[in-house]
């Protein structure tokens, strides 16, 4: 069954090896001044960002250099961004990067405008924008985080020690998004795998929670189908277009809110991961595969039809002869069997985090309470990381 | 793989038992007119029409009547639509009813402000509109069209016996959509099947078209295999929320460009659905139900290998010791028992087409050329509606 909802997803997508070319009918509709955020320099060697400043010349735009983004965006950073913004009186934010160029244009979005800390005012206490918003623009370089076409924003507090997202409304989606999958062909590998692990576990998020049969946790099951088979291929051919393509379009869609619409959702899995991130500094999908397993294997219990289902569906797990917790165990083994193919299957030890962290990271952790199947409880988080390690 | 496209559909969605309580965040938007469209009175019988007008009422709004649109609207009350428009000045076209209201809303919204004859224009010659759109919103009370979040409008000429249905972009799109399942509970079970096997052919006819394997095919899976099992509880249960929620889901995202993105598509079994509902003014879902297996079992060794695709993943065929060719007849086979299953097994006699419109019939069908795995020849078309007879 599905509930009650609302779906408005304004973002204009433009997709495919030509996609750069939408910048020419998207660029004329905002003012002069453009705002001209990219990360630690990739977009340089690999020619997208000399591609994207020819376009914006063509057009007649004035480019406000905004370059040094970090993986895990940072307050510090933010507040940066913010003065950018307001010393040039810039039109349009456009992102060349991932998904924290794409989160971090966002957070500046909505702060160019407003009075208040936008730490606090958004990510501490999860309030809404009451000023207006400078639009944003984004040229996607890497394929996972969805953030080009919702209204999340993920910022690193590193004096707090906490990394939040704040799920702002539509209006903070960017307007428009470039979506070339050949521009993730040079990403190195395990950038690609770390960008396939969080897509699949922004579907598990949505998709672990709740029993009803509905449209939703259909199309989850089919995105997570076709982001691993996508993802076989690519680790053998990183320039297969088909493979590109297809695990670049699985994220937009996996994040966007339809596959949310009408159930309820977990996302403890990234409420670990984020704490995780906020001591180690590390790539957001791989922290998401280190705790997941040992927090679905927790929860399976508590969700037993569902996970017999995600085993069947997903892993096409033959029930034949087997108990619903034998089905459901053999899904989340067949899971971790492509996690070691594809190479996701780290620890907390790989990514830099010590026995020492554990106390502080499940202090960092927020606990979601009745959005999946179980409620950790404080110590069941310790254990998850400790079985992470 | 995904070849080149754009996405971009900005119609806000409210989902649900208190749906219509959307209509207070989404007039206050617009102006003080609205043109209240509906069809044959059902609504005015379910209460549903009453809650409307009080709902514009409370708002202000000056209603404007325009009802008795017909199941396939036509020029005729088209031109009435459009003086309406004009005389009131209206600043909203508010459609309440089934895809016929909503399609019907959408050839007014482009027509009012337009010099030419919008049959001529955008139906024959099949063109864009160049002047301002009068916005539209849509009160849904059935699911099949899709019409609720796209551009497009399908409208009869009975003179010429031509049923067109032209795509308009994101423009044209409704501002606002408001989908309760519960006001589908009270339709005939005749009308609900219909809707149903109009929803199972617009993804048929995005999906039947090219052979890689893409994410689009998988969502297009995933909506049918949602219809079918919806549909199978529906027909004994007519007021099973969870049934009419995922049938009103799937949809609308059958057809509102996500599973055509990036792919051929075929809609051969539309235009011979069109040409047969031009000369019967037949219900559109059956027409469609008439003529399709017919087509499906000409085309399927042209495309054999989405056939096979389809019995597997859909109907869950067992391909274990089986050819190709059996595997995909098992598939047909199997959606014609489901369609037997909820009474959408109809002939062209049951439509009230006889042998000697057969002609007629052809001669109405526009043939697409390269669109889906084999271009019919007009000796084709009139084999097809001889078996669909």
């Amino acid at each position: 069954m599905l509930g009650t909802f609302t779906f408005h997803n304004p973002t204009k997508l433009y997709f495919g090896e030509d996609a750069l070319d939408g910048l020419y009918e998207e660029l004329p509709k905002y003012g002069k001044t453009v705002q001209l955020i990219y990360g630690g320099g990739s977009v340089k060697k690999n020619g997208i960002y000399d591609a994207v400043v020819n376009i914006l010349r063509d057009c007649g735009k004035t480019i406000v250099e905004d370059g040094g983004v970090m993986p895990n965006p940072t307050t510090e950073k933010l507040y940066e961004g913010i003065r950018i913004a307001r010393e040039n009186k810039v039109d349009l934010l456009l992102a060349v990067g991932g998904g924290s160029c794409c989160d971090y244009a966002k957070a500046v979005s909505v702060s160019v405008h407003c009075d208040e800390d936008p730490w606090d005012k958004y990510f501490a206490r999860y309030e809404d924008p009451t000023c207006p918003i400078v639009p944003v623009g984004c040229v996607l370089t890497m394929a996972g985080t969805g953030s080009e076409m919702n209204g999340g924003s993920v910022i690193t507090n590193p004096a707090q020690k906490m990394k939040i997202g704040k799920v702002f409304d539509e209006r903070v989606n960017p307007r428009f998004s470039i979506l070339n999958p050949k521009f993730t062909y040079s990403l190195p590998m395990r950038q690609t795998v770390a960008g396939v692990y969080d897509i699949f576990n922004h579907i598990c998020e949505q998709y672990f929670s709740g029993t009803d049969d509905n449209v939703s946790d259909a199309l989850s099951e089919a995105l997570m189908r076709s982001v691993v088979n996508a993802s076989r291929i690519v680790i053998s051919e990183p320039e297969n277009y088909e493979a590109r393509s297809n695990i670049m379009w699985a994220a937009t869609w996996a994040l966007n809110n339809l596959i949310g619409c009408g159930k309820t959702e977990d996302w403890m899995v990234h409420m670990l991961g984020q704490a995780v991130g906020a001591y180690t500094d590390a790539t957001h999908g791989l922290t998401l595969a280190a705790v997941s397993l040992p927090y679905y294997r927790l929860v399976a219990p508590y969700g037993l039809p569902k996970f017999v289902r995600f085993a069947k569906e997903v892993w096409r797990v033959d029930p034949a002869g087997k108990t619903d917790e034998e089905i459901a165990d053999e899904g989340l083994c067949a899971m971790h069997a492509w996690m070691r193919e594809i190479g996701v299957a780290v620890t907390l030890h790989d990514l830099g985090a010590t026995e020492d962290m554990i106390e502080g990271i499940a202090d960092a952790t927020i606990l979601m309470e009745g959005t999946g199947y179980h409620t950790l409880t404080r110590d069941e988080v310790v254990q998850i990381l400790k079985e992470s390690l």
